[in-house]
């Protein structure tokens, strides 16, 4: 069973995902998430709220996406929204961890996965663009929930917000609306910089 | 849009199911797993060993199942597969909570995922067998992976395992056989007792 034992590793090795902590805190506003909880996060929202994409979705696509986007981050880690020169070098760090996390699955299984994650990364089909309105809305839930403790401390200012999630509009204009809505009332309260 | 309303205070509120610990060790032997990581890791899994299902499965229904089987811990907790005196009380907590967590939900949304945990619960269909499955193997894989500690933390007896994973076979006879191979090597090394 060399298959199964090529399977067995790879979601050994998915393991580590856990390891890897985002800049968002939980509903509680004590721990930040880490990148497992937030898949799992995606995934649940993806089932519940894909009735307000802006084109059909095939849910079952859009699930692979989101359970499988932030395995490259085992190795590259987490690169924070707003960091600049982590985000400059994010694409060459994540390629080279898809080729060595992919490639632990069968032949067939790693070349899907390693598909399905450049599709989510180019986010030209719905399903991708899909998965990035989970993947932005997400932590924007969790900053409302907790008063916006990771943009006080990070000290955000609105436009980076907006022009970051211009995007989502391609992807679900309801969603992006109530992501919007939310900002607004953020900037408000100043825990968004105008 | 009081419907998109009610279903992000259910996402909100299953945000809770990253505080709720299970007995097994993350594959770094130090922390202990959550319920929100757990679900990630089969509904990972779910996608990946399908293929090993004894009867066909829609991987749909599966992915739904593991993402929302242990909501109802929210509020019941998550109780120790070896906990005699929990397990007796168990049913009863979570259909409680169930009757709860799901009605945040809309209406139809509250009934279907409602009937999806009970399928699970219930364990007859294909994909509810087949969830059974990867919520028995995950936390093997992890007690293989850091060398049996849970196990030897609690004393758990060879006979106890073998018992309650029977149920196992009839999802899946690969998955099964190499669980068992799983549990006789710990058996070997002391790391379950005889």
């Amino acid at each position: 069973m060399e298959r199964l034992e090529q399977q067995l590793r790879f979601i050994l090795e998915a393991d580590k995902l856990k390891f890897i902590k985002r800049q968002t805190y939980l509903s509680d506003g004590v721990r930040k998430e880490n990148d497992a909880e937030h898949s799992w996060h995606l995934a649940l929202m993806a089932v519940l709220l894909s009735e307000y994409a802006n084109d059909p979705v095939d849910q079952l696509m859009v699930l692979k996406m989101v359970l499988i986007h932030d395995l490259v981050e085992i190795d590259a880690g987490d690169t924070y929204a707003y960091d600049d020169e982590g985000n400059a070098t994010k694409r060459e760090r994540e390629i080279k961890a898809a080729d060595r996390i992919f490639k632990l699955l069968p032949k067939d299984q790693a070349q899907e996965y390693r598909n399905i994650w450049e599709e989510f990364e180019e986010a030209k089909t719905s399903e991708a663009r899909f998965a990035h309105v989970l993947d932005r809305m997400q932590p924007l839930l969790l900053n409302d929930a907790t008063d916006g403790i990771a943009w006080r401390e990070h000290q955000v200012f609105q436009e980076q917000i907006k022009s970051r999630n211009a995007m989502v509009r391609e992807g679900s204009v309801p969603l992006y609306n109530k992501m919007m809505e939310l900002v607004d009332k953020h900037v408000e309260k100043e825990n968004i910089r105008r």
